[in-house]
């Protein structure tokens, strides 16, 4: 075997975090900049997650009684204009599609041609485009809930775009929903919040705070915005999924109207919540380390790689019949409803290269195979999350393979967790709120502050201390009790503390 | 139970075969037409069929060892004219972003500003920026062959729009693939035809002709353009599905080049094949009657409905009691891989109102269940495919439910290959040919015609003749062997027959 070599990815998180994150999608192939400015190609490896992000979200959407359905791409200016804020939100980053062909101009070369009556915005989100159609679907009561989630790409000009993070074009789901009243309406909210949860920390090991948003960082439109708050490696914060109270602002701008049981008319109570390919940037900086991307096996689109190990060629065609059984056995395991995925990567390839391959795309088990294994009757096993490797007996392994599996989602949860509660603080004084987000010379230039949970009164004065700060409240824990205390910017008396951090 | 009206689509198919297409889709609640120019919504019942076409035809792309993959909604407009013909193709239906923000002008309203440099185009397809990033990807024969797939939303601007069959946004697969020889692109292109072949008449029951297009009806920039046809009710042709070999034209435009084991460099060979949700315009066309949509079960979101019939509140609960333990037991029920689907419509509705409502949807069998039926240990079975309906012992309808679903779909295959047979004519003059193609006095004004296989030179006489009589040819198809003969147009020898048909 190989030496290995001293770490995997260069720059090391410690170094330049910024830069390792993206030296990291590289090594594990997950997706590149396109040549098309801000918009990415996600590649087979980085696909593989989105699409069990897809498939998990999706069960869980039904679950909770969902419907999909699919609405146009293109939202005709005078939509997005309904709502005054909604439009303010979106405006300075619309793509516009102005003309709807090409044609040669007297210089021989093709322009656009045929203008278009009234411009048409590439859907940066759909509340406009799908509350039109709920307004003509929804006459009654009867009608009512109206449940929708649609799978989707949108758009969003991006001025400094990051793979996955902040991209263009991206990804995501979103959910719209229409309720008779506004209690139903936020119970739709919050429970899709704790859809959110649930799905970031069962399936994507990463832990969230559930909370509410300050009213400076509310969807453009919203009544409240819900929002489940992660912390990366960096201690920055992550919003990874957010859930809207829209009130009545969109169902009064489009008319989205119903009888009651008495025939009186009233507007709709609506909802929206989403979640992006943004939340594959959160996995790779939640978990990932100096030697490359590691990912918690249920999200991984394959748990256990096998790798022969051989000299000859005599050897080699033994130990391939030898791994291409284990490996069916292995695909009849069930492992949270699905059969195990494995991957036998039979290429001639030196053994050192191919399995730094395998570490840099964290597939979560290596089981390297050789002729001596053969002999005994085991595997050699490496785990991902660990730097720790072990022998043993083959049939032993089969039958644990779930349960080390589970153990290595488990302590990949722990492990964020431990992280984020090594950088959470309670902080009652701005002094010690400055010092807490300003990098130490011994840091990482990067790496410092964390989550910083204080007494708060939104305030002009505490915009500026922010701004200057480059701290923003992420959100106001669901689960806070009131509690005594002061603004930590204006010393006014309140109840409220909220998190606060640097965030992406 | 009500009275039936006599037929639940009005027009029929004989009155008026466009818009009784349209009455099937609004009944079956499947989709509708968006105030978004030529684009359309698709609501739950219509995605339902998408999201099947998806599994199904991704498991079969997957087991050819293809990889998913994601590239940009835009492509700049210099590389849409890297490849002459292909932009040409396209020029005329291009929807073109040209600017990336709304400002407010001097008369206060909202205008495009933030002109881009180079317009981009929403993709109407994806050759050219998934063969850019093919380039970068692939220097060596050991990164051949490439094959990767893509599902998305592509736009081309139809002035004539019609829901699923011709929409400006609508919803594919892509696959794109480079090889180092042309025979293994060869055999690429042959493959996903076949793939395409099966999924149509396996899945959908829609018999299928594998064939070649003639030079005319090439897709933009291909070497070759394999179809798959499919007779509709009308007797026009649609093409389901086409894959095409696009020799070197595009790896030449794009420089798409690899070293082959000599060191010699070469470009690749490449191909691109694709299905929509047209698909689903076909679907319906090929199978549905007077009364509304008719779904083969293996693509049916739902293949059975359990309809409760009680009259008083004592009935109901324990019919509905009864209803929910039998749709537990068909759940159980392994169909073609997944548990059968089942909907339990317990809402207080009008039982004839009721069962016309999954008429109209299509599902393949409904279950009728009464208290009399309860005391009796039976179920009333509706085929949806047949005007048909018995008694049968609840135990016997269970053991038997997969093998009536496996009965049901392949009388619909069947029963649509014996009209296409119907309607299929060899024919040797051009006299006859005309008279094929123009509408009798006695038939539906929109129902005539067939397939006419037919000798032919492609000549443009032969493209005079068709445009009269707005016929096209449909494909040479693969499984003809050369027979002597002349072409019907000009009488110049020829061996070549091709299928001629009116088309979508």
């Amino acid at each position: 075997m190989n030496k290995a070599p001293k770490t995997a990815i260069s720059p090391t998180r410690e170094e330049n975090y910024p830069e390792w994150y993206q030296q990291v999608i590289k090594a594990a192939d997950l997706a590149e900049i396109s040549p098309v400015r801000g918009c990415m190609v996600i590649k087979p490896w980085g696909w593989g997650l989105w699409e069990n992000t897809q498939r998990i979200l999706d069960k869980m959407f039904k679950d909770t009684g969902h419907e999909n359905a699919y609405f146009p791409l293109f939202i005709p200016k005078s939509f997005l204009e309904k709502e005054a804020e909604h439009v303010e939100g979106f405006a300075k980053e619309c793509a516009i599609v102005t003309h709807h062909r090409l044609e040669q101009g007297p210089d021989g070369k093709l322009h656009p041609a045929g203008p278009l009556e009234e411009p048409l915005i590439v859907r940066p989100t759909s509340e406009t485009i799908i509350g039109a159609m709920f307004a003509k679907w929804i006459q009654s009561y009867r009608d009512l809930p109206l449940k929708i989630n649609q799978w989707a790409n949108v758009v969003r000009w991006e001025m400094r775009p990051r793979i996955f993070l902040r991209t263009a074009e991206f990804l995501w789901q979103e959910g719209h929903t229409a309720h008779a009243t506004a209690e139903e309406a936020w119970q739709e909210t919050r429970m899709m919040l704790d859809v959110y949860a649930e799905f970031a920390e069962n399936t994507m090991a990463i832990p969230v705070i559930k909370g509410e948003k300050t009213a400076g960082e509310r969807f453009p439109g919203a009544d409240a915005t819900l929002t489940i708050e992660a912390m990366m490696q960096d201690r920055k914060a992550l919003q990874a999924g957010t859930s809207h109270f829209l009130g009545q602002n969109f169902s009064r701008a489009q008319e989205i109207k119903f009888q009651d049981q008495n025939g009186t008319e009233s507007f709709a109570f609506t909802t929206s919540w989403g979640m992006s390919t943004r939340m594959i940037g959160a996995l790779i900086m939640a978990h990932s380390d100096d030697d490359g991307l590691v990912l918690p096996p249920r999200i991984a689109p394959k748990q256990i790689v096998i790798l022969p190990i051989y000299r000859s060629d005599e050897e080699k065609s033994q130990v391939i019949a030898h791994c291409e059984n284990l490996k069916r056995d292995l695909e009849r395991i069930v492992y949270h409803g699905r059969p195990l995925e494995v991957i036998l990567d039979a290429r001639d390839m030196r053994g050192g290269e191919k399995k730094w391959l395998y570490v840099k795309k964290g597939v979560p088990i290596r089981l390297e195979i050789g002729p001596r294994d053969i002999q005994n009757d085991a595997v050699f096993v490496g785990r991902r999350d660990q730097d720790k490797s072990s022998n043993m007996p083959r049939g032993e392994f089969i039958a644990r393979a779930g349960a080390l599996l589970d153990e290595i989602q488990a302590h990949l949860f722990e492990r964020a967790q431990a992280f984020r509660d090594e950088h959470t603080r309670v902080i009652d004084n701005l002094d010690e709120f400055k010092q807490f987000f300003t990098p130490k010379n011994s840091d990482a230039p990067e790496i410092h502050g964390g989550f910083a949970h204080c007494h708060f009164v939104d305030t002009p004065e505490m915009d500026d201390i922010l701004k200057e700060l480059k701290v923003t409240p992420r959100c106001i824990p669901l689960a806070n009790e009131p509690v005594d205390g002061k603004c930590i910017f204006t010393g006014r008396k309140t109840v409220t503390r909220a998190i606060f951090a640097k965030s992406y």
